[in-house]
């Protein structure tokens, strides 16, 4: 089987690294091409400088973008050219509709659809230790699962198109509820002037133990907030979690205090910073009180 | 080095087995005798049926108990009898104020007073994995190590007399977050009728990946709220926190806003149930709109 990637952000770039070194890269596509051709070099494979051309040559297309319309705007180049039979595996974050309108336009053209959101962080995407929640066929998923598996500690079946991302926006909003636990519990800490690492190792051992506090605990009490996962795109999954919270009429309170502490920071500057950056308003807030 | 236990509940059941096993238990103690007398038996240990007549025939006294009130209770009736360089370990989550009275109180009588709270629920009590918090004099920490890891993963010095409680109290605060964050998000979950214990499943392996998700996760969705840790003893300690957060003039919204939610939950007669069971709050919320 032979892979092709499409999207060189942080995640996709430390993906197409797994999928590289299990010998099923076959070509990468970036936006901006010179990503791309740097990248292809280092990894020793194809650099095309067109989706449809990508997709001709491959039998598996794999895509990492960062919005709802990028991910339609790819899957329609896609639809030019893939040959049927083919299947494309989308891990982007998106909403379930976006998945269900992209495997209408590829099952048009005979080609399976993943929705295949991922979480995990740029560390699991370097280190091949994602998380992978997917929906669509099954049978399609198996037969990509050995792909997949250069690039995730986990892969799970969620159910039919759209339920993969429907499992990512569970994940999102965990997150964010996280975020506000773990800044909040770290500026209480820090006012009672506790020794910062030493408490952070600690609480990581007992029932508070999280993967954020572990991996992000000392570097916000260090005021470095380099991401990571960039605080303005959890706050656009956040919006589609609201909606879709909406529509199901269902509360969602820490998710609506994070986003509308998202908007403050980004305002004022830091929505390219990692999530963590919350810690920053944290303090403010105790600075100022 | 001969030990005595003080507090046989569920975290203090589990720790004394552990001690036991290690060959360090020499006696218990326990308000309800009854409890005592089974477990002396099980362990093959003394029972006393008074404090004083306990702390007589140890080295080092261990206790866990529930309240200010109880440790300082407890500490009084040790100071009778116990013999001076005896080193005393509360276990107990209480205040730091009430850690410094303790150990005001057992220093006239020339012993060291430890306070040393832990995390990790009472699978980590009953497994010997727990988290332990340390404040107090490091040369008796050193003392005691051997017989503290007979029931903890990691030992962690946080500094002066009351300094472990200040971070069981970023703990408990951090558990109250989390609660939110993980029980919110699974009712999202289950609202969108995604398959539960393969959410929890791939959820976990990721960036919102927590023990409360991992340990709490499938029997809360399973409307199972055995304890685990009591809801109305997690009440009372965020209550200890606020009123630390009141005197630092510092905000903690996702605390008050448990603190609250548990209020309704006591008052519905769920406060001996998990703080898991905040989900049934949760889930109400959403069957009502």
């Amino acid at each position: 089987m032979k892979a092709g990637m499409i999207g060189l952000g942080a995640m996709g770039a430390g993906m197409a690294g797994n999928l590289a070194k299990a010998g099923f890269l076959a070509a990468i596509y970036n936006r901006t091409m010179e990503k791309a051709e740097t990248l292809a070099k280092e990894l020793n494979v194809a650099v095309f400088d067109r989706i449809e051309a990508l997709a001709a040559e491959v039998d598996v297309v794999l895509l990492c973008v960062s919005a709802d319309g990028d991910v339609l705007a790819v899957v329609e180049a896609i639809a030019q050219t893939i040959k049927p039979g083919s299947i494309v595996v989308d891990m982007s974050t998106v909403s379930s509709d976006t998945a269900r309108h992209a495997a209408a336009i590829l099952a048009e053209k005979r080609v399976s659809f993943l929705d295949a959101p991922v979480s995990g962080g740029v560390e699991g995407a370097k280190n091949g230790t994602l998380a992978m929640m997917v929906g669509g066929d099954e049978d399609a998923l198996e037969k990509v699962r050995p792909i997949l598996q250069a690039m995730s500690a986990r892969i799970i079946h969620m159910g039919i198109t759209g339920s993969g991302q429907a499992a990512k926006a569970v994940n999102q909003v965990m997150c964010a509820g996280i975020n506000q636990a773990v800044t909040e519990a770290l500026a209480f800490a820090q006012a009672q002037q506790l020794p910062m690492e030493k408490l952070i190792d600690a609480v990581s051992g007992g029932a508070a133990g999280n993967w954020f506090l572990q991996h992000r605990g000392n570097t916000m009490t260090n005021n470095k907030f380099a991401p990571g996962f960039k605080l303005a795109l959890h706050h656009k999954d956040l919006k589609i979690c609201r909606a879709m919270a909406e529509k199901a009429q269902i509360p969602l309170p820490l998710t609506d205090m994070t986003i509308g502490d998202y908007e403050r920071l980004i305002t004022a500057g830091y929505g390219d910073e990692d999530i963590s950056a919350l810690y920053r308003l944290k303090k403010q807030l105790f600075d100022n009180s």
